[in-house]
């Protein structure tokens, strides 16, 4: 009998933030996928590491975020061939990833993938990064009949200023790559004095800054913006 | 000295969804306050009663949501002395709350009466019903460059349309008020083929029905709608 094949969101950073179910299920599959992106390691497995069992299969597999589409394509097809052929052999595998497995994540095109050629799959939800950024920081997020957009930095500048200008509470991910033109538009749409950035929520070197920082820094890479329109 | 105020996401319904953090912490702490709105059981304490200690202190409050608002005002302030009481003996106090605490949650009210008069409060995130519902339902909510907007059905209408009208991934709350409208406004917006609602995430009598359900029928008050614009 083929295997069953588990996304795990292991959540934000801190180990303690994973969910008593997703403790449990990497404790009894046959199989854990560890993803990177690059040459550096994987994050979700070092956050995930302290609730592995010793003798567990430990598979790591690279899925290009950055480069040729083709490229990665090519790259992601390997990978889930891969991790057929475990399944195929009657093991179950535990796919680790940050944050929740449906929000943002590479977990995403893998559970699509795996999806068409019908295999048996269970995704055991975790904590968001934003969330967990809004707690650290003593933030509320969102309360009442309030709308929250959360928006990738990445998206298309007409978008991201659209959800500036309709919505009074936002997040705002991936805040590392052009972070001063992005504090420039926060400021000038009002959202300059209720607003955290939260860099390595629960990770070795967090860092809470509150109120829009100064331009001109560096930004880590894994920061989020938490913000409410000022009144 | 003072207690130190713990705010608990208890996630979404399975009492495994909560994290090992929150489990840790409810087993520390000296009093556990499970809020209520009115007759019916506190949910958030039917799903973390599996990892109560049997001899922790254990308060009810009821913190009223319908009816006057000054009549909720005084009860609240009535709550939070009853809380302070007891951080003010020393004891350790876990506050329950359903999903994540800074997400559309009652503790955000609490947390600030209390942060006001300086007590030591820290939040444990938990795991926020829209990503358990999409996890059960095997529903991708977000991904690269893509918005998602997170709207409570109770909003405006101008104010839900609008979100309608601007991002391609929708998260609705509340959802069981209104329902034909709603159902008629995300069909009017293309949303009717990539859609799914979910009611009572991982409770007893968990509900998943695929494509915009047929108006007509009541929704349980526990229940989310999950959409992408059709392409």
């Amino acid at each position: 009998m083929a295997g069953i094949f588990y996304g795990i969101g292991v959540g934000p950073g801190d180990p303690d933030l994973l969910t008593v179910k997703a403790v449990k299920t990497i404790n009894k599959v046959d199989a854990v996928i560890a993803p990177k992106s690059g040459e550096a390691g994987s994050t979700a497995l070092a956050i995930a590491r302290p609730h592995l069992k010793k003798d567990v299969e430990l598979v790591n597999l690279v899925f290009p975020m950055a480069g040729k589409q083709e490229d990665w394509r090519e790259a992601w097809r390997e990978n889930k061939k891969v991790i057929g052929g475990l399944l195929q052999e009657g093991k179950d595998v535990a796919f680790l990833t940050l944050g929740d497995p449906m929000f943002f994540s590479t977990y995403i095109y893998v559970f699509r993938l795996l999806q068409e050629e019908g295999h048996t799959i269970e995704t055991v939800s975790g904590v968001p990064a934003f969330c967990a950024a809004a707690g650290r920081a003593g933030f509320p997020l969102v309360e009442g009949d309030e709308v929250l957009s959360i928006v990738p930095a990445t998206a298309d500048q007409a978008m991201i200023e659209n959800a500036m200008r309709s919505f009074n509470n936002l997040v705002l991910m991936k805040v590392s790559r052009d972070t001063d033109s992005l504090l420039a538009m926060l400021a000038r749409h009002g959202f300059s004095r209720n607003a955290v950035l939260v860099s390595r929520c629960g990770l070795p070197g967090e860092d809470i800054v509150h109120g829009l920082p100064e331009g001109g820094g560096k930004v880590n890479y894994l920061s989020t913006i938490l913000a409410r329109r000022d009144r």
